[in-house]
């Protein structure tokens, strides 16, 4: 795209400017595309071992409740998550769930006998204008397929359960960025499938008024927005992380509206608690609270620009039934290259 | 059992003193029994209808959240449940879901696309000792066949949902009761998976020390408890509602154990809220908080009659590798007809 | 201020933009200023009547629980509020929720016999920096002086609990403003003592960089933010609007910082609830949830004009030990005054 | 009293059997008894350094939020409490919070200034039977005094914030009780002030039924539970086991009746957390979550033998216009002395 995506605060991103920065975390995606079915699985690994047996430390903020995700309510209670990380379509969820458990059976004979029963946890949106869900073509071997390919460098756009996904009415999907604070870094994953086209902003512009050749639709999206950083936290200051994802979504035009699952889970991957009581618990000193309003600006700004990420590396798509999404880049076709310049009031002197 | 069960407080119970005494619940099972494989399905519908376009004011809450229920979250931000309610294994839960989302598209085309898509909401405990649960046998086909023998007569014990569920070391399972508040009704179902031998306590009366026949195991179960009244409340109350089951629970022993779900649910039948906005809201006089004493009693004691339910009319059982589970039967086989006459210190003068 | 106050988003304002377009709500204030004291209280009244009798339904949400506010916990058990709003700063919510709970008890003497205790609702900031708030000088008068004076008009900016307010490092304080959504009135007011000088944007401008005379401080504000309307919504609906001031609050520049006190509540005018159970309960529809979206948006809206509006109104101040605060106005003295037009990426072809 | 307090569960107590006996806790009790005043200030101090500066990590669960207690919200966001805990009368809270402010700024010059304003924690219930609430008769010098006389040793029964409370229709009051599990000592104290005369329960017997010359009254009561423990537990963890009181509580007859503040605050001794971000934050091992259950278990004992050692311990009394209330002593008075002992229905062989 002519115009390069604009740059988000005054932090700077690590090496990748991905999730992928927070060390040990991986990404792996599948894409389906045949027929009506545009649609995928998208997997974040925290590390690299099994998290069911070495849990990692998590927290999240529901900004709105209007959708599907499972897992969540053990990871209020333990402050844990227990399994990689899935994100799929709405009515795919049954099946990347059963395909998590299938996988941690499979390698902990003793799951749910000896050992307690896992948790899945499997966020989704709902990518029913380009991709025919009603068919249900996820299966559990796309899961263990997105799992298998995750790696450090992974795609972004129009891949994985960003495959079916709108944005703004553009095409949306997976986007990610990262951004240090001090000695930590923070990086963001969102599935982005939220947003009316009126109320788009990028990097404080309005792109405004619609396109004649944009539909508008009511808001019926969501998005999922992953959090990870080394910072060693707790389950409570995790959550307190992951609220701040909003901050950043809401500078792009959102409101949360009411038909949509807007999730933020953050993780830290600074320790593991073990599955078994009998092994040594870590002996963490936490992060003192006043100290968080770096990694609390990085969230914010690490989300809003995984969005625009998001945004810019989608490609336009024609799917479902003749459903078709344009990319940003449509809209920006005779935009100038500075049209997101940061917009400065009050010059130097 | 020649020992009768216990009645529970001084509210008089309805008609069958079953959840189905709130008009219009009604309930189904299917029972799975085939070499290790000793579990089910129980359906509650909350009435005649399709929720999905007639939905169904619902709050909830959460004692302890080692589990693996979906669809809560809609739950908290809507205050309605759009499927009938599913109780089933842990591992079940993917195909229990994936079966109401057929259902609903069955019924509802336009569901996902010019309609929401569907909340699945599937409750769950861990049957692992009695059944193999890592077969995950349970098929959607399953949830349909119980869903379509829901009656407001049904089976009570190791049935359904309850067929390899344990409680107190005891064959666990399925029970229910009512209480009548005043004009209302209020009806429990649970599904009794949890409770540690020791901590048994029946209508007041601990039954100590154990039989030495009965192995102690630490508490690694479950309750799911549904709470069905004809009151007219909103989401709100019917969460204060659903608190109070864990007062039931409570009496018999229960601490709420960190390896439990412990989930108690409640929904009116007063009045139901439309799918679609361009049909009219109902006008609705709600209940004063202020009279909901005599509700938050029937909880409570219809809780704790329905969990003795489930013990009584369950049946003793070697499931999984010669597993077994006595029936409380057996624990009272030599106690008095009386065993369980009601505590009184203060006689009457 | 030569530089007008730039409008934010698309919805209409009501007559006065301000809370008080939502009919029945009042605004009034007391402001001290002796010595090192520099502060005050303000006064929300949701309707003429006494709301200890005639309870108005509301909702909440702490975007960051860093503070001292009183009166939640009864809110979200029973969702209602049953006293004027008040605010004030941090130390002297004690003397404030004293006088309320004497200006009930006067109104009712049966109030904590006969019928409930009451449950004052206090909101604070700390304004420290401009004020001597060790001296704890508001006393149980100036609340009750407050009250008298809560008038549709009222003033904005440096004055009432704003009096020594301080956000971005400049002048903060009250603020207001209302939207139209469809047949709806939304109202916010603001006590605005948040926000880091580098962070300000308005209406989507950057404010950058700091100007060198004014000292960076670390986040140690807050913000209260109350939202008026006139739509029949019950409590769970309106926590859902509450939580959509922290979008309107994002886009301002904040990510709700640790040592902040963020919390929004929403209150509806659209009916009220007996104190007394005896009296008839009303019978509402509520606004059907799939309609919630241009509420939404309103208040986003009308809270990001409301803080704007303290920025603008707040006048320079210095205060305790001669602590001083410019206003945004010296800020932009220099700027063009169509220096926040609409920034606006595709023009109308 | 002629019959002796039943001892509840299996569990060893502490030396005290009271909940100084978690190393460190003292409590302290101001009584005040002039004309129609009966009412007080206790003080729970849970170590003898500032906890403003040292700050102790807590958790709580609100069973039922019809209450006036303050200071919980910042609890909630950052896990700790940096005050003693006071509890007192509902129209006492304004001044003994007053009081908590004046003593902490006198000890920290900084507070609200340098360092961040404290955030007063003060439990009440409503005495307003044999208590002239409406007096407003506790001062700021009241909170003092308790403080000043905190101990490991002090009294239970109808003293300090217990004098003019109710429980069951019976005099209520203080009660303290504790449990050891394995390592780890678990205390309890409770401000009793809750409970229908006819749903009291002890140690499983109903007390059945009432007495004809006691009146009974609806349940306007609450009650304020106070957990300590020295087992090294996060926030997260605290509020597990402050939710386990509620067990406690249900066995002595409480539905957590609509008009009641039923609260339960749980505080770990292990460690403290500092105020100033500049000290080194402890790195503490918690304990693992599936070793959580005989800690549950010792909350729900220890509350409920709480409970009892208040109504134990209280002695009748006439307050305010000659209302008066019997002890469970005048119930009991013709009792048995064994009338509780335990009810074993299965004897061993």
């Amino acid at each position: 795209m002519a115009v390069p995506v604009p740059r988000i605060g005054r932090l700077p991103s690590g090496r990748r400017d991905a999730i992928t920065d927070v060390a040990g975390v991986t990404v792996g995606h599948v894409t389906l595309d045949e027929g009506d079915v545009h649609t995928g699985v998208t997997v974040v690994r925290p590390h690299g071992g099994d998290p069911y047996l070495q849990r990692v430390p998590a927290g999240f903020t529901v900004l709105n409740g209007f959708g599907k995700s499972v897992g969540l309510m053990q990871v209020e209670e333990l402050g844990v998550l227990e399994t990689p990380i899935a994100l799929t379509n709405t009515f795919a969820v049954p099946a990347v769930a059963a395909a998590q458990i299938r996988q941690c059976v499979a390698a902990n004979p003793d799951c749910g006998r000896g050992l307690p029963t896992v948790n899945p946890l499997v966020f989704e949106c709902n990518d029913g204008f380009l991709n025919d869900l009603q068919r249900m073509a996820v299966g559990e071997v796309d899961y263990q397929r997105a799992w298998s390919t995750a790696s450090a460098d992974f795609a972004q756009g129009s891949v994985g359960a960003g495959r079916g996904m709108t944005s703004f009415g553009l095409k949306g999907g997976i986007g990610s960025a990262s951004r240090l604070a001090g000695a930590h870094t923070v990086g963001a994953l969102v599935l982005a499938n939220y947003g009316v086209r009126d109320n788009l902003v990028i990097a404080g512009h309005a792109v405004d008024p619609p396109s004649p050749s944009v539909p508008v639709e009511p808001e019926k999206g969501s998005i999922i927005i992953l959090i990870a950083t080394d910072a060693p936290l707790d389950a409570r200051q995790l959550r307190r992380l992951s609220l701040r994802a909003g901050a950043g979504l809401a500078r792009t035009g959102s409101v949360f509206g009411h038909g949509s699952g807007d999730i933020a889970l953050a993780f830290s991957t600074a320790y593991t608690l073990p599955q078994r009581p009998g092994e040594p618990m870590p002996a963490v000193a936490m992060l003192h609270d006043a100290l968080l309003d770096g990694l609390f600006q990085a969230v914010a700004d690490s989300v809003e620009q995984a969005i625009l990420h998001a945004l810019w590396r989608a490609t336009a798509f024609v799917g479902r039934d003749g459903h078709a999404r344009p990319a940003l880049a449509d809209l920006l076709r005779d935009a100038p290259t500075d049209a997101f310049a940061p917009l400065t009031l009050i010059k130097p002197s």
